[in-house]
């Protein structure tokens, strides 16, 4: 049946979403009512037609310049670098950082063909060297696997300057974990990172 | 972010999809080209349209009556049931079935409120009964869990007549199964259902 093969193969071009699930997720929209469909239908095409990226950080918006970059709240001295917009979302919810955001979208990749030219680094540049800015330290924020690293790294290279202060969050054990479970790299850069009390 | 978050809540109401996979599918969703965007939107409207029950075996078509019944070098004597499109699907893959399906669109599940007149049980016995028609053997092709079991007995004591032969799937250890490996129930139906050679 072409029409239920192509529902399934629309789903399968999600990220994470494999033969099994699709079928799952095409034989749900199927048996729900019509509201929930129309529901998906209608927000897919709001997303699509209205969010976009914001002029400052690049995160996703609704606006021009989004809720976080217009906030005079928030210290305009700090520039948190991260890879992609959960990951604002994430930092957001951790409630620890009351600064700016930058959002990469990605990280370099060269396996996957990803250099600094398909990421937002052209506007993050443009953003800390702003001789009319404020910022006065950048965040490293990527992910703590070997492309994060290297993106933090090619960063730390591009971006350095003496009056600009460059931080990478702390790696080390995750709270509430249990030693005998963690692997050795993370206990190794636990134990090297250690602070004195 | 209203719209956004409103995207991820569309996705989150598919089975199997928790709110870290829903954030990634809304991410894909935003950054993937607009064909693939309208392709998706177009395949959900035109299954929404197009598909419905087939009338005879229930299963999931675009036609009035679906391929497989409508196929006459099927064995029309033999009624595969099962619970959902996807086992058709799956025993069809196996190649080890010529005869007919009808589909339940569920299983007997008292504590979800899922009892005999949810599933399409009334249209099975309708079929099985029919004097002018061909059925000799009901398979029943339920999942191998308990309310596949259950629903696989109501509908043996449903159905049962004197001229209708009636079987079960059979259950055992899968092939390439590793005994070590394989829980004690299932293995003692393999031992129970012990075959001679």
């Amino acid at each position: 049946m072409k029409t239920w093969e192509r529902l399934i193969a629309s789903f399968k071009r999600f990220p994470g979403i494999g033969p099994k699930q699709a079928e799952r997720m095409a034989l749900h929209l199927l048996r729900a009512p019509s509201a929930e469909a129309d529901d998906l239908l209608a927000s897919i095409k709001e997303a699509r037609a209205k969010i976009r990226t914001c002029s400052c950080c690049c995160n996703f918006t609704d606006r021009e310049v989004c809720a976080i970059c217009s906030d005079p709240g928030r210290d305009q001295e700090v520039l948190c670098v991260v890879e992609d917009p959960q990951d604002v979302a994430a930092i957001e919810r951790s409630r620890s950082y009351r600064g700016l955001y930058h959002v990469l979208h990605g990280r370099l990749s060269p396996l996957d063909g990803m250099g600094p030219e398909r990421l937002r680094v052209r506007e993050l540049a443009d953003r800390v060297r702003d001789p009319s800015g404020a910022v006065r330290e950048v965040v490293l924020a990527t992910d703590a696997d070997t492309e994060g690293e290297a993106t933090a790294l090619y960063l730390a290279q591009l971006l350095r300057r003496p009056e600009l202060k460059m931080s990478r969050i702390a790696q080390g054990v995750p709270l509430g974990g249990d030693l005998d479970y963690i692997d050795e790299r993370t206990l190794g850069q636990a134990m090297s990172c250690r602070r004195e009390l």
